[in-house]
């Protein structure tokens, strides 16, 4: 069977997790795992070519932000979030939350 | 008097900011300010050419990461924590106590 990489906890490195972090696309696949738990590659709805998509899977599993799971023909998803935390606590939170208040308030103008 | 592009709080977007903060070298420029405080240019002892150098501040203060100050022939440099931190809670803190820990303790391998 194929076995996908995944750094472990020592091999993650803080400037590949933000550079992960650091695309609108997959701030996106983070905040809907964040919000939907373990999703399958297809289920997510993302409106780009599926090659682009895998590349941005891929960026996301490699520096350690998410899981990829092999179920049958199914990828399934996760977001390694107690893993990343661990690591580089506060990050990944901090960066859900700045996602939630994307649009800034026009009073902090 | 030449104006450098500063952006507002408004302005400042997420991904562009953890681009900002996903390459080692300006990493290093981040944590060289938040121990210091404000810098010239050419008191931050970084060994790469200054033309990349030049580079990495622009990426930085663009993001709105850091203010660059022209005082004379001087430019000098501080992290806009509290415009950082007001506007994307929680992300400057984590990324440099990440900094600060950067080598991860054996026993979490």
């Amino acid at each position: 069977m194929r076995t996908l990489y995944h750094p472990s906890l020592n091999e993650m490195n803080l400037s590949t997790v933000l550079y992960a972090l650091s695309d609108q696309i997959r701030l996106d696949i983070v905040k809907s795992l964040d919000e939907n738990g373990e999703e399958s590659c297809s289920a997510m709805e993302i409106p780009i070519p599926n090659s682009t998509l895998s590349h941005h899977y891929k960026v996301l599993r490699e520096s350690g932000v998410t899981r990829t799971r092999l179920e049958g023909t199914q990828r399934l998803i996760s977001l390694r979030y107690d893993d990343l935390n661990s690591r580089f606590p506060g990050v990944l939170p901090a960066v859900l939350q700045g996602l939630k208040n994307k649009k800034s308030p026009k009073s902090n103008a």
